[in-house]
């Protein structure tokens, strides 16, 4: 069996190119990015992808048109007023070769100053702009406040083309995007799209690299990255959209709407009202634009995909609109099992293909680099949780050049190319068995931000790089995207507007304190609060990870604390003494563990406030976990859940207990912790999977009460007949 | 030399108390709590003292005047309404024995009913109190949220009475205490004075173990503690204190000002400023009753003794009303130089007397107990404290049966009254040399809650005991108390209204988020930040620690980190990348430390904020000290400050380079951190102490740019005359 996989193709690597096809089956080709498909390669065997970034496509035209490079909202520094006025430098904190302040458009209509002591606006009579300096004047200062400019610039160098300069020593051009929002430039990209189809008649796909925004990476002085946001909508703004958003929603949106104080309505903010405004807004024009572009592939018959990654910004791919786009095959950058689930559980039809990591590129192909290692970690958490939710589709990207000499590197891959496709064929497309029960994940953003993680202190204290996600600490949708439960998103505002879902079996609200996750203030609405002890009290179960429903109010901390039996002390009740607790010997949640919870983390400051309530793990007088009962229903809290094989299964294990199943698993639960499987019921196959580096055995029960003991290698994934079972 | 030495005698043990005394050289006796002193002990050689606690006195009395016992409003525990009627037990989660239901006075004039999950008071006629079973029914109830009845209680057994009967299985009546704000009770404690005079015409001293009213120690069903503040100003409330208070301050108090959501104005909270009248109120009212007492005690030629502790509510030790009550002989217990200094600093002219640790109490001195080690760790830290400001005497308190078969504890004991009659005559009460710099600690209670505690999050998690406090974690004071510098204390309101003083040299802010000592709120008021602004950038030094300036404001969190140059990662600006840094190789506040910080804590989430500030310390990315420059003037920030002779030289380093006297150091200045010398011109003697217990050898630089070489034993104390000097 062959297929399903899509490698690149590297000019003056062709021979190896097709050399490395043929060893994987591959079935698609696709030029790297910056380097252009060599003409022998075209051939019948091969989809052929070619790439196109069409806000970046021509650079001539970019530099025609630098009025209509992206714009975006900057907050300068904070200044401190020594005297009773101050000079303020606007770009003294930003990257000069990236940003040029917008001088076209009056800065008196289209900037602020504030009093970042105060809080007040500056008002205008009182500042002035010089533009041959780049500086702000503010008069009549209040000495020893701050002050600080929101002011518009044009971004004059493509984040990601910066990026691969710096990361590389690149010495070619510096690569200028065009905001598609202004119509002459959109209709030049249409014609552009057009012509190139004219020019590459033997391209199947055009892989939309790009669409019409990138995502939110501001750069310092240094040139390094000084705010990160990478599904944030800061590079949107134009003057022309403000005027077309005040015509649409009746309202007009201030600078402060987008730097919102420096933090940039940060993702991991809860959202205002404003901004999800802004957010739709945005999300219909890209959809048109993205749907006009479709539109012209499907005519010559070519398919389109679209990469989901650096521009995605108002694509949102869980919308009812993005559906409408009619993309072909959406391709996903794939990490983890997480990341496999945002792509593979999108629900508009289409081909799902993963890119998996890592890309082959200097940054990891190097001297101490370890890609093999990389690839492995990755696709084990990519793979339990493909059992779940297939995709349809892998492939890799990057310079084969990098891989040509490394042949066990080449073996480990073409292994994983084997796995998929034996994936694809016993599992089907079918449904896994699973326990039936539904999880929905509710917080700020809700489906919008599906599978989409919710980023811990630990990142900024525990990341060698600021450009590379890679989550330390909590990280509870990686634990849950393998399990064999359904999983969905709600937002608070759909809770508080619809209620919470009659099927619904399990709710779980993580995050840290005030961040969008968690919810902060949305947990003095008594309509959620309301919706939440009811669906308790009546049967549901709740999980509460990290700082759930936190928000002061009311003396208390953990607004459903009488739910979890737990709260975080913050100094406000420390008088007020803990209540005594034993943990407790064994439990239906920790009962694989042996007494060994692996948190990440001594102490959690998390203390007992309902007697009745059952600890399942703490450190000392720190709680980890609790385990309560509220009225017919469940509650469990968790203080933090660091992504491994046993906590994976812990997390299954409170599922099961939160929702009173507790009593009634066996099948399809195999006894040992590092491993997984998954029943097709429909093809009779199972696949049983290897989590550890270590060898395991394990035991799993079939529904007609029967036992197999399986013998797994490292990592291994081993198929079994149904019928086969003894 | 002998005497300054009190001494408690022990009936039946008569004899051995008279040889004891006469070892430690003491020069008062006085009687045990519950022991009566033996008349066959009143020898001219000794002062007398005698415990009364008024409030406690005539039980007789007491018992017949039920009415009369102290009042207090609880809170019952959160109720959830599972449907639309609900019945809440009062009493489920308080001690029955302890507290009876108020129901003299009208429940529908004096309690409330709240919904805790909207924050709203239900109205008077949705809610019915039944007598009989204590219960109040709630009607109308929203379903799932949570209600809670704010009631009075009559306290029919004394918070120490009860602690003292649980602790030692006492089978005794309970003691009941009396309100002396009913002019009738009071009354009667006046004549009770009189009369108890008349029976005890050999007392020198009235030591008033109590004055009106006890502090907070609120007892769950089971007995144990619920809530403990050792400043609470709860028990003090009685209808007819309440009228008053409304007549006198022209408006009322209401249930929720008292009980506060359950968190009882806790000290550990910005106080507001409804409760600061209630503490004034009160503190009038016992002052006029404490002064009442002293002038009859004075009319009879004896001394007017004050023990601080168990019943000082309302006594309020340094305000200018407190000099007015007369007393004589001020009596604080004391653990450590934190305690110390408490008493020592006192502005009241008066004998300040210290009761040291361990009380001579079978929790302590019993099986697997360490006395001995209990008193020298506190000693040490009292000593040095005591070599910055002097009391005029010492003594111990307690069973003597306990000691008496402890020959090494009894000369360890009669070591600490030498040592402490050896700064008697060489300081002679002089003020020692010192840095001359004056140090500001600002906080919202200032000299209203001088020298205690911000307690920190670690009290509750590392206490073994609730009803003790041990400071864990970070204790600034305690560094403070024994460093040669000016200390006083400030509110944020004095601040506000007066500005900083002018010959301040350094302020100190330290706390928790949003506790009182951190300041919370307050720190968004721009006269506030302007004031410490002015002073730092005018050449002033400040040092932050904990979290200093912390409130979520115009985004960031402390609101002083321009200066600290760090902030506290709270998760908002978690996509904002966090500055790099390199910790500075040296530096003057670290030069004693050999780069080994003991912060007792390994994350702080203390990110860099200002490129120019200095690292002095870290633990990878998390920040543990900076150094900064501000105008003229330099701020400091330290995450933790656990008490050591390391951290106390530390924070002396801290204060001296924030000040800008970093480069003049050295007079008077030991090599060795872990000893301390105090110079008395006045005296010419040197005090040279070694806080470790191993030996140290230290070299001391005086004046004239001579040197001494010292070696001292663990602990010890030693004396050199200045012109000695080689």
């Amino acid at each position: 069996m062959t297929g399903f996989v899509t490698l690149p193709v590297e000019e003056g690597y062709e021979k190896f190119s097709l050399e490395l096809a043929e060893k994987l089956g591959a079935d698609a080709l696709r030029n790297s990015d910056g380097t252009i498909l060599p003409d022998d390669l075209l051939l019948e065997k091969y989809n052929i992808y070619s790439t196109l970034c069409i806000t970046r496509a021509d650079q001539a035209w970019a530099g025609n048109h630098m009025e209509h490079c992206p714009e975006k909202y900057l907050m300068s520094e904070p200044e401190t007023a020594f005297s009773n006025e101050i000079q303020i430098d606007l770009m003294s904190s930003f990257y000069k070769e990236k940003y040029v302040i917008d001088t076209r458009h009056d800065p008196y209509i289209y900037w602020e100053v504030r009093d970042r002591t105060s809080g007040m606006t500056v008002e205008k009579s009182s500042w002035k702009f010089n533009r041959d300096t780049g500086m702000v004047s503010v008069c009549d200062c209040k000495k020893y406040h701050q002050y600080t400019v929101s002011f518009l610039v044009y971004q004059i160098w493509d984040s990601v083309s910066m990026y691969n300069h710096l990361t590389n020593n690149w010495t070619s051009p510096h690569i200028v995007a065009t905001d598609p929002y202004h119509p002459a430039s959109y209709q030049h990209m249409m014609e552009y799209l057009e012509s190139w189809m004219d020019h590459n008649p033997d391209v199947n796909v055009v892989r939309l690299t790009s669409l019409a925004y990138s995502f939110t990476l501001d750069s310092n002085q240094y040139g390094s990255a000084k705010f990160v946001d990478w599904l944030g909508y800061t590079d949107c703004v134009s003057p022309a959209a403000l005027d077309d958003f005040e015509k649409q929603y009746g309202y007009r949106l201030e600078p402060e709407d987008f730097v919102n104080k420096g933090l940039y309505n940060s993702t991991q903010l809860v959202p205002s009202k404003k901004y999800l405004d802004w957010i739709d807004f945005i999300h219909h024009f890209v959809n048109r634009f993205g749907r006009d572009m479709v539109d012209r592939i499907h005519k010559r018959g070519k398919k389109a995909g679209l990469f989901w990654g650096d521009h995605w910004i108002g694509v949102e791919t869980y919308s009812e609109l993005f559906k409408e786009m009619g993309i072909d095959i959406n391709i996903g950058a794939c990490e983890d099992g997480n990341a496999l689930r945002r792509l593979a559980d999108c629900p508009a039809e289409c081909t799902k293909e993963i890119r998996l990591y890592p890309y082959f590129f200097p940054d990891v192909f190097c001297e101490g680099g370890n890609p093999t290692g990389e690839s492995i970690s990755n696709w084990v958490k990519i793979r339990r949780a493909m059992l779940r939710k297939p995709v349809d589709r892998i492939g890799w990207g990057g310079y084969l050049s990098l891989i040509k000499d490394r042949p066990d590197f080449i073996r480990h891959i073409q292994g994983i190319a084997d796995e998929f496709r034996s994936i694809i064929k016993n599992g089907g497309k079918t449904e896994p068995h699973s326990s039936g029960l539904k999880v929905l994940i509710i917080n700020s953003w809700g489906k919008r931000r599906a599978w989409i993680n919710s980023i811990s202190l630990e990142q900024q204290f525990s990341s060698a790089r600021a450009d590379v996600v890679t989550i330390f600490g909590s990280n509870m949708l990686e634990c849950l995207s393998g399990l064999p439960v359904d999983v969905c998103f709600s937002s608070f505002d759909e809770i508080i507007e619809n209620g919470i879902p009659d099927d619904i079996d399990v709710i779980i609200n993580e995050g840290v304190t005030d961040g969008a996750w968690s919810g902060g203030d949305y947990w003095k609405n008594t309509v959620l609060i309301e919706a939440v002890r009811n669906f308790v009290a009546n049967g549901g179960g709740i999980i509460g990870l990290g700082s759930p429903s936190a928000v002061l109010h009311e003396g208390r901390f953990f607004q459903l604390s009488d739910i979890f039996g737990v709260d975080l002390e913050t100094g406000k009740t420390l008088d007020r003494s803990s209540l005594p607790f034993q943990v407790e010997g064994s439990h239906f949640i920790t009962d694989d563990l042996n007494g060994k919870f692996d948190a990440g983390l001594e102490k959690t400051y998390i203390r007992l406030t309902d007697r009745k309530a059952k600890i399942v793990a703490a450190n000392g007088k720190h709680i980890y976990i609790s385990a309560n009962e509220y009225g017919s229903g469940r509650g469990s809290y968790i203080a933090t859940l660091p992504y491994s094989s046993e906590n994976s299964r812990l997390l299954y294990r409170t599922i099961l207990w939160v929702s009173g199943r507790d009593k009634t698993i066996s099948e399809w639960f195999p006894d040992n912790q590092f491993t997984e499987c998954a029943f097709f019921p429909e093809t009779g196959m199972i696949a049983v999977i290897n989590n550890s580096g270590q060898p395991q055995r394990t035991v799993i029960e079939c529904c007609k009460n029967r036992k197999m003991e399986i013998n797994l290698q490292p990592y291994e994934l081993t198929w079994i007949e149904n019928d086969k079972w003894s």
